[in-house]
This record gives C-alpha cells, sequence and structure tokens, in this order.
C-alpha cells in the first residue's frame, strides 16, 4: 500500500482514536466488528478526508481510482467473486456514513454489479429466478433515485400499474412472479431514459464509481447542508464511502434474516430477544409481511418452541448468541443487532445501542454496573434524562403510534401540564363543578383562564385554552395541581353561547366542531388534542430509580432547585430532591377567588395618581429620592390586608424547606390578568373601593396594555408603588423570623423581576433594606436575607457588571429573556414557530422548550462574565422553563452556572441531565 | 510658594489647557477674566486634586492650611481687609466647581465672615444697617442649609412668622427693616441650634474651614453621585472650591448690579442689550421686586433715555461696554454678563454663553463669521440642532413660560407630530368632516385611531389619542399630513356614548373633563395637551438658516436620509434635502379605507391554514425548502389586486428620488391595527371573502394577539404567507423597470424586518431572487436591486455575523430594538417612564427619543463589529424615531454608521446634528 492509503479494508490496521473521524461511523463500526472477529461481510471504505477534494475536483482524485481497484481486487480474491463476472458475480453495497450521523445524505444502495448478464449468473447460481430479478428491480430503483435523481414516486407508480395490469391491483411485492418482475425492471429502465435521457449503466464499474460520485456529493445537498448549519455540526470532511459485499438471506432455508436485542428493551430483563425471519432478507422482517419466528425457545409462543431458531439451527444460533454476548461487552450498552444467515453462515450487518423504555433504560444501566459491565458514570449518561417523564406520570402513547392505529391529533398547543387526561367538554367552571359532583370526569374548555374559573379547573381532569403561554393563569394554576394542561391551541375558537369548540382545518385534516358533552383526550407531555378517549400508559417506577438518581445527584456541579408558589408545592420540591426553591412566584399566591379582589382594589385605588401631569420633562434628579408618592397611601389599606397572607404562606413555604435557600421573586403582576374585566367582577371591586362603577371602569381602561408582556410590571411596579414591595419584604422577613423563633433555619432570598436598569435593582435594594432595618429595630432580632435579581432582558445582559454592584445573585428568567431576545411572545408564537421548525425548518427547536444557544445563550455568557467581574462569587442560576429541559441543562454547565431550577414534576430530570452535562464537560460526549 | 501648590489667586500663572481640571470651571472662569485685565473681585481657588485627599482624610491635607492662610493674607493685603476685623472686614464668598458643571453639589454661601462684631463693623462703614443685617441674613440662613444641613423651608417659616407679627404677612422683604432682620438672624440661628445642638460659628475663620469641607464633601452627596453615574461622568478628582471677595452693588446711587448680552438674545442683532438696576444686588435684578432701566439710551423706553446706565454713568457704561467686547471675541460666542458696580467701580462676577432663540442662535453664528470673529467649523457646533424646530413649525411657548402666566397643562402624551393647534373637540371622524365645512377648526379626540378615521383626520387642524405609540396609526398618518398631533395620552379617558374625555387627576391638577365642543390646544413638539385656547409662535425663517445648513452638509460624514412612506413624502423629502429614503414602510400604503378591505380579505382569505395540525414534533427539516404552501392560492386573488397599487405608488417614489436609494421595508403588518374589529368591517369583509360573519368573527379571534408587538410580524408573517413578499418584490421590481424605461434612474433597496435568525433573511432572500429572476426574464430586461435586513432583535445583534452572510445593508429599527432590549412598549411605557425620569430619577433620558447608549448602543456595537467581520463593506444605517435626534445621532456617528434616517420634518435637524456630531469627533467637544 503506498504512503497516501485513503482506501481502507474492514480488517486493515487504524489506531482506534482516529477510526470515527476518518471512516465515518459506519465504516468505523464495520472495522471494529471485523477486528472483534465478528463475521460481517468484507469490505473497504474510501475515507472521509477524500470528500473535499472529490468535491472540488467534481471527480476521484488522482491515484484514488488505483487504490480503490486494489481494495477491490482484495476483495474479490478473498470471495472468489469478480464485479461484473458472468459467473459468480460480487454484488456489493455502498453507503454513505459521516463521523456525525447525518440525514439528508444519501444513504445506501444494495446489489451494485447487476445487469442484464449478472442478473443470469445470480438466478443460476441461487437457482431462483425470482430472487435474481427482485435483487435486480431493487438495485434499479435505488440508483435511479439516489444516483440519477429520479424521484421514486415514478417507481412505485410503474409498480401499481404492473399489478393493475396482472388484474390484483392489491397483491403484495412477494406474490409478483420472476416475469413480472423481468418487466418491472424493463420499464424502472425506461423510465430512467425518458427522465435523465441516460440509461442505467450496464457495466459494474461505471456503476461503483457513479454511486462513489452520488455519496460524496451527497454531502453538499441542500438538506444535508440546511441540517448541519441548523445544528451547528462543523465537520471540514464529510461523508466516507464504504463498499461492502452482499449477503442474502433468501437462499433457501438454512439462510434468514433476524433482529436481537441483547436485553428485553420493555423491561431490560436480560435475556436475548429479537426475531427471524427463515428464507427472507432483512427488508421482510421490518415489512412483516410475514410472522417471524422467536430466536429462543422460551420466547416462543407455547407449542411453537421448535420453530425458534435456537432449535432449528442450534449452532447458528449460539453463534449469534455470542456475538451479542461480545459485541453489548465491548460497546458497553445494549445492543440492536442485525444479522442475516447465508446457507448457514451468520453474518452481523449492523450493530447500534438498542431503543428501549425508560424503565428499560434505568434497569439495564443499573444492572450493568452490577455486572461489572459498565461503571457508575456510565450508567449515569445511559439513561434520556427525558425519558424520565414516562416513570412519573401517566402518558398517552407516541403519536406515530396512535396514527398507526388510526388516531390523530386534532389540535396542538403548548404542554403546559404534564400527564394525561379523557373527559367530556365543559366549558365553564360551574358545569365541571357540578358533573364533577356527579361523578364525570370533564375537560374543562376555555379562550382562556382567570382566577374566577379556579374551582372549576379543580374539578376537572384536564384544562384545554385556547390562548395564553407555558407561564399563563391556566399553566401556573395546573402545574400546582398536578393537572394535565394544555394551553394556547389557537386552531381552537371556543364560543360560549353556542356552547361549541371550532378546530381550524389543519394541514391535512378538516375543520371540525366539538359540543360541550363530546369527549375528548389531552396530551399533556406533547400538547396535543384528540377527539374521543384514548387510553393512557399509567407510570410506574421501579428501584433501580432510586439507585440511578443517587449516583447523579453525587455526580453533578450544579444544584438543583425547584419553583415552587405554594406550601403544598414546595412540600413536593423537597420531596423531589429540590435543593432549594429557586423561584416562588408571589403574585401566584393571589390567584385564589377570595385573595384577588383585594390585589384588584389595591392596584385600582387611585389608579390615576400614577399619571404623571408634569411641565415640560425636566432632566434633574428627584429631589427626595425614590420615596413616597402620595397615591401610595390609598394602598396601604389594601397592602395591609394581603400582607398576612403572604406572611403565612412564606412561613409555611420556609418550612417545608427547612433550611434550604428559598428565592422570591417580589411582584410581577401579570396586569391583563388581574384587572376585572367581567362586570360582575368590576362591580365587586367597585363596591369594595366605593367608587362608582363608570369610574372604575375607566381605571380599568386605563391600565390596559397593548403588549403586557413589555408592559409596567415587575420593578417597575415595584418602584412606582412602593408601598407594594415595601409590604413583600416586610411579609417575607416576618415569615423568616417567625421560623427562627420556632428553632427552624431559614434562607430568604429576595429577586427583583423585570430589572434593565442598575439603578431599578439599586432603588429596589434600598426600599428592602430600609424596611428590614425598620423592621428588626422593631422586634429587636435579625435574620440574614439576600437581595438579587432576575435577568431576563437584553439590557440587563449587557449592563450585568452595573448590575451586579448591587446584586447578590442572578437568575436568568429565560422565558422573558427569550422573549425579549428573540422578539416573540411565547403566547403568540403558536402562529409561526410551529411552522419555522417543522414545514420551513428555519429553525431547529423551539426556543420557549429549548435554550437558543446562540443568541440567548451569548447574552447569558456576556452576562455571566460582566456580572463575575464586578462579583466574583455572585450565584447564578436559571429558573426559566428551560431549566428542566436537558439540552438547556446542557448549554448551562457550559456557561458556568451555579444552579438551575425547575417545576417540580422536571426535578427528577434536571438532576439527571445536570449530572450528564457535568460529565460531559469531565469526558466528552458519551461514545 | 510651595512645589506643592495647591492653591491659586486668581492672578496666578497657570496653563491654559491645565485650567480647567486644575480650577474646574468656575475657577478658570475667573483666573480667564482675570488674565484678561476684566475687573473681577480679587480671590482664589483651592485645586481639585485637593479633593480625594479632603474626603479621603475627612479634613484637610497637611500643608493645604498654611497654603490657604498664605493666599488670604495675599487677598487681606490686596485689599487692606481683613477677615474678622471689627473695622473693614473681609467678606467673601465660597463656591464649587468641577471641570464639568455637576448639579446637586453645593452653590454659593455669600457674604462670609460676618458675626455680630462684623456686622456692626458692616454697618458702620456702609453707613447702611438694614444692608448690613440683610447681608448677615442671607449669610445665616444658607450657612445654615448648605453647611449645616438644616432643610431651608425653616428659615422661610421663620421668616413669613416676622412678617406675620407685623401684621403684613404680603410685605416684601425689601420692606423689613433693620430691626425685623437682626431679630430675624436672631431666630434663624436659634433654628440651627434646635435642629444640630450646635450654634452659627462666631469666628470667621471656623466658618471658611467648614465651608471649604462642606464644598468638597459634597461632591459625594447622593444627588451628585447619581447625576455623575446617570450622566455617565467620569472625574476621578472632583470639585475646586473658589473663595472670593465680596462686592456690593447696594452701597448708593453710584452702585447698581446688572445683566449685559452681547447681542440681542431674541433677534441675533448686534448691540449690547440687557438691564441695569442701582443701588441693588444681583439677586433683587433677578427677582423682579423694582424695574430696571436699559443699558443703553437706544433701547430705553422712549423719553426715558435718560435713566439708562449709558448716560447715568457714561464712564462706568464705557467699561462695561469694553468688557463685553474683549470677552465676547475671547469666548468666541455671544456672551451673557453679570456685573456690579460698587461705589462708581464696575466688577464682572460671570461670564457665560448666552441663551438665544434659534433665530438668534442661526444669526449670531453666521454673523460672526462674517466678522471673522469665529470660523464656519465653530459656528455649526454653536447652534443647538433640536432648536431648528422652531424655525419650521408654528410651536407653543415654553410650559415654564405658560404657567408663569397661569397656563398649565392638563395632560402629557407622546409627541407625535411637531406643530401647535387649537379647536373644538370632536370625537368621531365624520363630526370632523361636517365642521370644518362650515369652517370650524378642531382637534379630533378619539381612543385610538383607524383607517376608517382617515377623512376626519384630514379634516381635524389636530389629532390626539388616548394609547398608540410614536408609530401607532395616529403618528404615522399625522406625520404624513403635516398635522400636529399627540399620542398615547394615557390619563384620558374618552366616552364615546357621553361624548366626553376625562381627565385622570395629575401630580398637581384636579380631575376634569370635558365635552365636545370644548376647546383645547396641543403642543405637539411636546405632547403636551392644554384646556381652552393658546397663543402659537409662528414659524419664520431667515436667510442665514440656508448658510448655516450648507456649511453643515459640507461638514457631515453620515448620509442623512429621510422615512417617507408616500409618494407625496418623498417629494417632500428629496425638497429637504435628504439623500435617499431610508425607510419606506409599505404598510402605510394601505391605511386608506379603499385600500383596507382589500387587505384584510387577502389576510383572513382560509385563515385557518396557519394553524399548524400536525403529528408530534419531528426534528428533520422540510424535504422540500420553503416553498408552497396550499393556503398562499386562497390569498393570491386579493394580492392581485394589491400588486397596482403597490406598484404604482412604488413608481411615484422612485420618480420622487430621481436615482437616490430608497430602502422599502417589506410588510410588517400591525396585525392589530389592521384586522377589522367593529361589526360593520367584520360584516364588509365576510362578504368580500364570502363566508358568513361568524365564520369571519372566528378568523379574527384566532388572529388576535396578546403582545402583538411579539407576534406574527414582519418575515415570520412573509415566511409563513410567501406570496405577500413575492408580490412586493414584483411591485418594487416592476415600478424599477418602468422608471428606468422612461429614462429614469432607481436604486431600490428591499428590507426585510424582524429578522431574528439568519435562516429568515436567507429565506426571504431566495424567495425575493427568485421572483427577481422570473420578472426578469419575462420581461427581458433587469434592474439592479439590493437585499437587505432591519437589525431590530437582540437576536439579530448577536448574530449579526450569520445574518450579514446574505445582507447587503443593515438598518438599525431602534424603535423595535429599544422594546426588545429593555423589554419596554413604547405604548405601554407611561405608566412608568415618566416617572422614572421625572419623579424618581432612574433613568437620565426617555430611551425612545434618545438612544440608550450603554444598553441598546452597546448591542448596536456588537451588530456593527460582527456585521463588518462578515462583509466589509455592509452599509448600516439607522431608522428608528431616534435617527432624528441630535444626542443618539452623536452616538451613532461614534459607533462608525453610514447614514441615520429620520422622519422629514427632523431633516434639518438630523443634518445639523451629524455635522456636530462629526466635528466632535475631530475636534472634541465644543468650548
Amino acid at each position: 500500500m503506498s504512503t497516501t492509503t485513503r482506501v481502507y479494508a474492514f480488517e486493515d490496521e487504524v489506531a482506534a482514536g482516529r477510526r470515527r473521524a476518518l471512516l465515518g461511523g459506519k465504516g468505523a463500526g464495520l472495522q471494529e466488528m471485523t477486528r472483534l472477529g465478528i463475521p460481517v461481510p468484507p469490505g473497504f471504505t474510501i475515507a472521509t478526508e477524500v470528500g473535499p477534494e472529490y468535491r472540488r475536483l467534481g471527480g476521484p482524485p488522482a491515484g484514488l481510482e488505483a487504490e480503490v481497484e486494489a481494495a477491490l481486487a482484495r476483495l474479490e480474491a478473498r470471495l472468489d467473486r469478480r464485479l461484473g463476472a458472468s459467473k459468480r458475480p460480487l454484488l456489493v453495497s455502498v453507503r454513505s456514513g459521516a463521523a456525525t450521523s447525518m440525514p439528508g445524505m444519501m444513504d445506501t444502495i444494495l446489489n451494485l454489479g447487476l445487469n442484464d448478464e449478472t442478473v443470469e449468473a445470480l438466478a443460476r447460481e441461487s437457482g431462483d429466478r425470482r430472487f435474481a430479478f427482485d435483487a435486480y428491480r431493487r438495485f434499479t430503483q435505488m440508483y435511479g433515485d439516489v444516483v440519477m435523481g429520479v424521484d421514486h414516486h415514478l417507481f412505485e407508480d410503474a409498480l401499481g400499474a404492473v399489478k393493475l395490469e396482472l388484474g390484483s391491483p392489491r397483491m403484495l411485492d412477494s406474490e409478483l412472479d420472476a416475469a413480472a418482475l423481468e418487466e418491472l425492471v424493463a420499464r424502472y429502465r425506461r423510465i430512467l431514459i425518458d427522465r435523465t435521457g441516460t440509461s442505467l449503466p450496464e457495466a459494474p464499474r461505471e456503476q461503483l464509481w457513479a454511486a462513489i460520485g452520488a455519496v460524496f456529493r451527497s454531502w453538499d445537498n441542500v438538506r444535508a447542508v440546511r441540517y448541519r448549519k441548523m445544528q451547528g455540526v462543523v465537520d471540514p470532511l464529510g461523508t466516507a464511502c464504504t463498499v461492502q459485499a452482499m449477503v442474502f438471506g433468501n437462499l433457501g432455508e438454512t439462510s434468514g434474516s433476524g433482529v436481537a436485542f441483547t436485553r428485553n428493551p420493555s423491561t431490560g430483563e436480560r435475556m436475548l430477544y429479537g426475531e427471524y425471519l427463515p428464507n427472507a432478507q432483512g427488508e421482510d422482517v421490518v415489512a412483516g409481511i410475514r410472522t417471524p419466528v422467536a430466536l429462543t425457545a422460551t420466547a416462543s409462543v407455547p407449542g411453537r418452541e421448535q420453530t425458534s431458531l435456537e432449535r432449528r439451527q442450534p449452532d447458528v444460533f449460539a453463534q449469534i448468541e455470542a456475538h451479542c454476548a461480545q459485541l453489548e461487552a465491548h460497546f458497553g450498552d445494549m445492543q440492536d443487532i442485525e444479522f442475516t444467515v447465508q446457507e448457514g453462515e451468520p453474518f452481523i450487518l449492523q450493530t447500534r445501542s438498542g431503543k428501549r423504555t425508560a424503565t428499560a433504560a434505568v434497569r439495564i444501566a443499573v444492572d450493568m454496573v452490577g455486572e461489572g459491565a459498565i461503571d457508575e458514570d456510565r450508567a449515569v449518561q445511559m439513561v434520556d434524562a427525558s425519558s424520565l417523564d414516562q416513570l412519573l406520570h401517566a402518558r398517552l402513547p407516541d403519536p406515530e403510534l396512535l396514527e398507526a392505529r388510526g388516531t390523530r391529533a386534532v389540535a396542538r398547543g403548548l404542554p403546559a401540564s404534564p400527564g394525561a387526561a379523557t373527559g367530556r367538554i365543559v366549558l365553564d367552571a360551574d358545569e365541571a363543578v357540578r358533573l364533577a359532583a356527579v361523578g364525570e370526569t370533564t375537560i374543562l374548555v376555555r379562550r382562556e383562564t382567570s382566577p374566577e374559573d379556579i374551582h372549576g379547573m379543580k374539578a376537572a381532569a384536564g384544562i384545554l385554552t385556547a390562548t395564553g403561554g407555558m407561564t399563563s393563569h391556566a399553566a401556573v394554576v395546573a402545574r400546582g395541581l398536578g393537572t394535565c394542561c394544555v394551553v394556547g391551541c389557537s386552531a381552537l375558537a371556543v364560543d360560549y353561547e353556542a356552547r361549541t369548540i371550532a378546530v381550524a382545518r389543519g394541514e391535512a385534516d378538516e375543520a371540525r366542531v366539538f359540543s360541550a358533552g363530546d369527549t375528548i383526550t389531552l396530551d399533556g407531555v406533547r400538547g396535543l388534542v384528540y377527539a374521543g378517549a384514548v387510553d393512557a400508559v399509567a407510570a410506574a417506577s421501579i428501584p433501580e430509580y432510586d439507585v440511578l438518581m443517587q449516583w447523579a445527584d453525587a455526580r453533578r456541579r450544579m444544584e438543583v432547585r425547584a419553583n415552587a408558589d405554594t406550601p403544598r408545592a414546595a412540600r413536593e420540591a423537597a420531596a423531589g430532591g429540590a435543593a432549594g426553591i429557586g423561584l416562588c412566584r408571589t403574585e401566584h399566591m393571589f390567584f385564589s377567588p377570595e385573595r384577588i379582589d383585594v390585589v384588584r382594589a389595591m392596584l385600582l385605588a387611585e389608579a390615576d395618581a400614577d399619571a404623571d401631569v408634569t411641565g415640560p420633562s425636566r432632566r434633574r434628579p428627584a429631589p427626595r429620592g425614590s420615596a413616597g408618592h402620595e397615591a401610595d397611601r390609598a394602598r396601604e389599606p389594601w397592602l395591609d390586608k394581603i400582607e398576612p397572607m403572604q406572611r403565612a404562606d412564606f412561613e409555611a413555604i420556609f418550612d417545608a424547606m427547612e433550611g434550604r435557600p428559598v428565592t422570591i421573586r417580589l411582584l410581577d403582576w401579570p396586569l391583563h390578568e388581574i384587572l376585572p374585566h367581567g362586570a360582575e367582577e368590576q362591580a365587586r371591586v367597585a363596591d369594595l373601593l366605593g367608587v362608582d362603577r363608570r369610574e372604575l371602569a375607566r381605571r380599568v381602561e386605563r391600565h390596559k396594555e397593548q403588549n403586557p408582556m413589555l408592559g409596567h410590571r415587575g420593578v417597575r411596579l415595584g418602584l412606582t408603588m412602593p408601598g407594594l414591595y415595601r409590604m413583600q419584604a416586610r411579609a417575607i422577613l416576618s415569615a423568616a423570623l417567625a421560623c427562627v423563633s420556632r428553632g427552624v433555619a431559614v434562607k430568604p432570598e429576595l429577586m427583583i423581576p423585570i430589572v434593565g436598569f442598575a439603578s431599578e435593582i439599586e432603588a429596589a435594594r434600598a426600599l428592602i433594606d430600609a424596611e428590614a432595618s425598620a423592621l428588626f429595630e422593631r422586634v429587636g432580632r435579625r435574620v440574614e436575607y439576600r437581595v438579587g435579581t432576575m435577568i431576563e432582558l437584553p439590557r440587563a445582559c449587557v449592563c450585568a457588571g452595573s448590575i451586579a454592584e448591587h446584586a447578590e445573585f442572578f437568575s436568568f428568567g429565560t422565558n422573558d429573556l427569550t422573549q425579549t431576545t428573540l422578539g416573540i411572545s411565547r403566547d403568540d408564537s403558536a402562529g409561526f414557530l410551529p411552522a419555522y421548525r417543522d414545514r420551513l425548518g428555519l429553525i431547529a427547536a423551539d426556543p420557549f422548550a429549548e435554550l437558543d444557544a446562540d443568541g440567548v445563550g451569548a447574552l447569558m455568557a456576556l452576562a455571566v462574565e460582566r456580572g463575575r467581574q464586578t462579583r466574583r462569587s455572585i450565584k447564578i442560576g436559571v429558573c426559566g422553563e428551560q431549566g428542566g429541559d436537558p439540552r438547556s441543562i446542557a448549554i448551562v454547565e457550559k456557561l458556568g452556572l451555579d444552579y438551575v431550577s425547575c417545576s417540580v414534576p422536571r426535578l427528577p430530570i434536571a438532576r439527571l441531565a445536570a449530572a450528564q452535562a457535568r460529565l460531559v464537560a469531565k469526558h466528552g460526549e458519551p461514545g
């Protein structure tokens, strides 16, 4: 071999470290199996480094042909077959495969080497003319499609036409006889000439080089390029090209094809699990036309043990069993293995990590540590963190699975609260309560929910809204209740008068209308709505789960906290292993109907004092700091009513967390949700305030905002109505003092939302510190507390250095930060984000579910750097929805954050994902 | 003097370059006048460098006392007076003054050196006991306030009490006799003891050192620190402290105080202009108790020439005239000079650049170049760019001036379109038209306006809305019409039924209600609303204006373009000197009622096809790129109706701009403004579309957004409804082709709005390029065009590098960029931004009027750097509201942008401001 080797036989020596980069994933796997002594059909791989030159030149670089010829000659010699020979012709497959698996590239051409002459040789050698022409037909179609670029539908149309001419349009492909297949090959070739002006090359070498060229060119096709861009794949080399001898499982009763899992992929049990189809090719097993037999006698249908591969061909079975054991041990993971037996000789065609249920994943990982096959680090990395949802909540089956059974979602919204729920549609809360009382399960469907609906939300089995986002009233309340919920389902038009829900026509479905009383099912994990009842899969836990979580916790660098707004949620958070509360949204404490009117009265008391009618704009600092504004006095009586409610809640939350830090976000009112909109509500508040209804309506009108997300909220309200934050500081700190006096440790952290200017956090902090000093002096005792800020505006990221002067911690509010950085309201994104991702391919993932690393992540990196420059010890975390998303957790691990905080149900996912992210930082990506 | 001199007499040698840094602004000015031979009361300055040490030590550093004593001794020797002497006592003023003028620091203490003994000496020497005790009273109050920190209201209360005891609560201060003043001094001193526990020091040296200490400490007081922070003042040294001998203008008929302007500050005419009050102190002139006389005979009231200073004391007048001429020549600007004549001897106390009207500013600048006093660069820098508004539009007087006349604004909104308008309130458009027909002038008042109101907006003299921002329908249409307009006046509650407008209670005013037919006046420059009629000042131009603008244009680096949406605005832009159109908002072409329904029909045609009901989320690229979506077919007929309207508009705009570049922003619908809300409008659109009204209402409901600013707009609509941008590309390019065929040059630039992802601009560009190719092929001709993007989202700034791969130009949309970076909706900011600026002092300026340099500016800098890294030649401009704001223009000059684009009325301001910004970059800040 020359010094510039670019072609490697499977059995050639390549350093393990370079194997993947040089040969691509597929080539490396085949070489690895060959080196392990596993029987693999022989072949060779043209290295990835050829790609760039090939693409630049538009053809093979100098010397490559000679190398490929040499490798081919070795292959021919080894098998005693020759490409294009009219006796014992060599047939090969040609495959692409880069270091990173890449959809969109050319995949595989099978049976290359067939032409009108060699097909006869194959027919003679196999004694099966049908087999030979079926192979030829498949080759023609694949070559036409992937090398010549002819639309595969044309071939399917021709196949249909032949069946029709035979008078059996519904006949199976396997029922076509040799003559029909021969006719089909002829028609396929005519299609190629019609469409491209050229014909399928007869010369196998010409076929081979065209296929090799197609492989290398496929790296640059539009879909592949876009995929790499979206996924951020940087790979200057690209794909390799593997040429492998064909084997056939359909050469008689001693031949066959099968699939073997090294463990049970449903339960994780250690056993050989799989299927075998005698006298068949691999794709026949997948097509499911004939019923395969079991691999083992024990797994067979009782009474049919003799049909199992184990009994049919004990020798073959033993070999396969040994190969499976060897491969699992070698790769350190449960394997999904494809094999073909050709005339009594087994070949392994492919091995890969097997897909499995969450239960199986956890069990396999823990078992394999027990067996000494892998270490705990590896076990922690082996389980898909997101899949833990399956262990912890009832859920609907995969939509693909349901669709295969003819059940298709009728609408899609945002997955606001996990679980599954089936029930009858009710359109108002009272009805939900009434039906619950008579034992009916209901789904409460509303345009949006408000505090008036709470009793109905508690009574319903599921909640569905047409508007609102993941942090809307409905979403927050549902998560608090643990009720399955889908929000922001924009295809719905709810008609309260007609008591119907109209669902807009989707891409493939017709519009439809449901009436109150009709049954629907919600998928809270995926945000889907189904007509009628759909059975859910129950949650199930196993002892191995606790073992795995212990290992994960021992490996995390980041703390995992929970977002919890109520004493109940705090208790669940503590039970779920939260290191503290990362986000306690105080405004959520007011969603109950008995509290909301007081809050409304407070907000609307002398509301007009906010209007700032002064002279011209004066560029001068205020003479007396940010203190006092007369309108605040009117709010004081209402704040006095609210304070004890808050204090009691905080005390219960501190109790539940037993000395763990509790980060309390001061009020960030969703004004549009809190304002009383209905006449009845307005009347109640008007009576409370003692103003007439017309005046109240005017005040409400003045508080309405065009873009509430960018409105008068968070610290903006806190500073313009300073009584609010003063009251909250008192409530928090007096609750803390009460706990301490009962011997309960507390770590209160007061967090200021929607800070954009350093002057805001400075002023809010001054307000809190002054209130704290006064309180401590009054009661004669102190308690430690910290003051920090949400970082949820791009300006806060850019100006994090000056903000950190006044903040002891940062918590990234990635919901708002994503909204502002991208200029996308989550509540309104349903009109285009799904299309961006699914139909147009403009984005890889929903940025509200998975942190946008390039945009939001870049701003976060800036904030971390600048914040730590000012205050080295500053504690930084994230508490948006993405805090519970494994990919997002991996991103924030890289950003060096100190903690993530997520909703209570996502705690296990976050704990595992944080451990995995840390292990990646330590070891790199797992195998 | 030692080598470590830190105290400088006014006559000491200090290098001119170091003067300001060392002595502060005030000290440097006094030294400069002294060096020019101008008679200035002598004194000395303690250098700024003392400050940091003083503050660190909490007292004077070693050796300072000796230096001050030495300087004081020189002063005493020179005047033959001694501090604290019982005969000829020396009295001094003590003043602060840093290199940068700084509100919030201690200002001045006058008459220091007085005590119970020296006051008697002063009485004897002046022969005026009342004068002496008045001086003593003033000193006691000033010292008590600024050195001892006692609230000045207490002194005012005591003064009121004395007047009450004398039985004349309304008597003037000057009517108090010596005995009353002596009593007042005694009461003031008691207040000091009550409040501070210490008394006013008797020893003048103790007074002096306490005052010096107060000056240095005042640098670090809260207001001063906050001011520096907000203004970004970095000055490690801080204030100097100046000690100056007192002179008195109230020592008889040969004494007096006066003010002189070196030119007429109203007209700019070259003449000595001012007032003189014999036997009076400077503050008496300001207080306006007695009527002063003119300086010159010619300026006197006819018949009273003899009272003028010129005739009274010709020798004194001649000296002052000479000093004025010398000072104007020296400083190269019209001066505002304060002087005191003490027993026939004139002293100049202060000189500074004089405030002037815009007309005067322009005339003075041009005249002084003619006189050879200054060069053209300096003339360009001398005129406040913002003030040009005064020259170009009728406007109301300053609010302070009106308030002095008892006229106070009743409400405040956003200054959407300049000018002034008085008229009767009308609440609907038809009424405005009806009244206009009978010759009434009206102000159209609406909650918000919509295309239905256009005829009324045309008929009204002014427009006022309760909601909406600077880019709302009302604002855009009003600017297009050149009609005075105030929007977003959130204190208003418009009641259409009752035909009233309720104005909420402001900080100082009572709530009030106006009815239709009442007269109000709008100030479109400041965004104010007045009850009743208020006279406006007419616009006036002068020939010097054109000269100045020529000089400015020759000095600009940046291009100035205009934002113009209609052929009429384009013609005005060309006339106003625009180098092109920087922003043509195509959606504004549809605000006319005859077009809007077609647009609505287009938008709502098969609107349900946008709902994307598919299976589960699929992480795969779309198989066939971003092309085609069946729903687009339903929109085609409507788009076909719209296309010719657009094409005609574009053609007329290209014609008006005669080959200058025209940047056309593709549609960025304000959906909430375009959707038909009223029953009548919905009915019309339903009929057009041939659907029933209920169905139409459902479609409208589905398109409603919670946060339209962050919704389905801009490129998001362009890509999900690709027919839209295709139609626009055709309309623009076929208009361009039509112009070219008529011999009119065109430079069309297509701009994509709301781009956040590089994939969006890539896809939009592909759409446009494909449409262009098809068009060019169809007609057999081509035209050059460019495609670029708005940069108006933080993500676009961070990802500008990849976006620049597909964009030939960037235009910062600073309106949206400010909204998203700060997370503040301009439309909803009225509830807190004015309070932030005026009441709480949290921000220095409205970020929507003046670019937020630290936040938005930092992101822009990032975008410029990353964009140019990818594409060196990329053209970058700004086209938000801030494009016409001088301070913002200074910021973008520093960022190195290529152009600014502003509304047509602001073109002159932008042209001048751009020249000034460039000159600052070249020479540094003026003066």
